[in-house]
């Protein structure tokens, strides 16, 4: 996640991982192949005229679909386990400035609450897991 | 975070926990209680009439608002590693039937992708970090 994390703020070049994650190098070696097999990134050559090629490291559509799950995470970590100067970092819209975060809404647009959102059996459901996967709207 | 879901969807009791979940007693009550110390559970005693005292788990403010993280991790799911018959699970809004779905926006309500947001360094990141952190926006 630290690595998806800097991939997000725009991290292509293994050094800049290593430095920006604080991992060494073979933690940050192990970690991208990782993300490369899961499909999570893409490892694409690249040459800077005189030097030998290397690879950069790109978000995959894939990848990039684990944006909210990021952000969901640092607004929890905001409120809940930020030093007391306040937040590390914040995010904010490039175009108009204000704060960003995530929130649940249904496609009607209405902001909510988890007691306002019901857990339906979906059609891939395996038969017979209803009531193992679904509690009783009690 | 399977407990975490099963609490979102109402379960309460040791032994619903551990048969929605499908994880063995032990193993419950180890998560249970990392839960609990960490204050995304409280326990709280209940009764039956005729029965010894038991203790059920309900999400503190903090446990709740880790809903964001987790409808954001179905969501991803459903995207990238549901079964061909589609998903298992839907999210609806109780009060409208529509899908719910988490998004990343900023306060004045622009819904974003990745390359939308900027990230700024914060008043609690340590001195020496922003380049650290933050990559530049090239």
């Amino acid at each position: 996640m630290l690595l998806l994390r800097e991939a997000f703020y725009g991290t292509r070049r293994f050094d800049d991982f290593a430095r920006r994650a604080d991992v060494t190098e073979q933690v940050t070696a192990t970690r991208l192949k990782a993300l490369v097999r899961d499909g999570l990134l893409d490892r694409v050559p690249y040459q800077v005229a005189g030097q030998r090629t290397r690879s950069e490291y790109r978000l995959t559509g894939k990848g990039r679909e684990l944006y909210p799950v990021l952000v969901a995470l640092m607004q929890w970590g905001d409120s809940h386990a930020s030093a007391p100067t306040g937040v590390p970092v914040r995010l904010v819209h490039a175009g108009c400035g204000a704060t960003v975060g995530v929130s649940v809404r249904c496609e009607a647009g209405h902001e909510l609450t988890p007691q306002q959102v019901s857990a339906l059996p979906g059609p891939g459901l395996p038969d017979g897991w209803a009531d193992r996967v679904l509690a009783p709207t009690t």
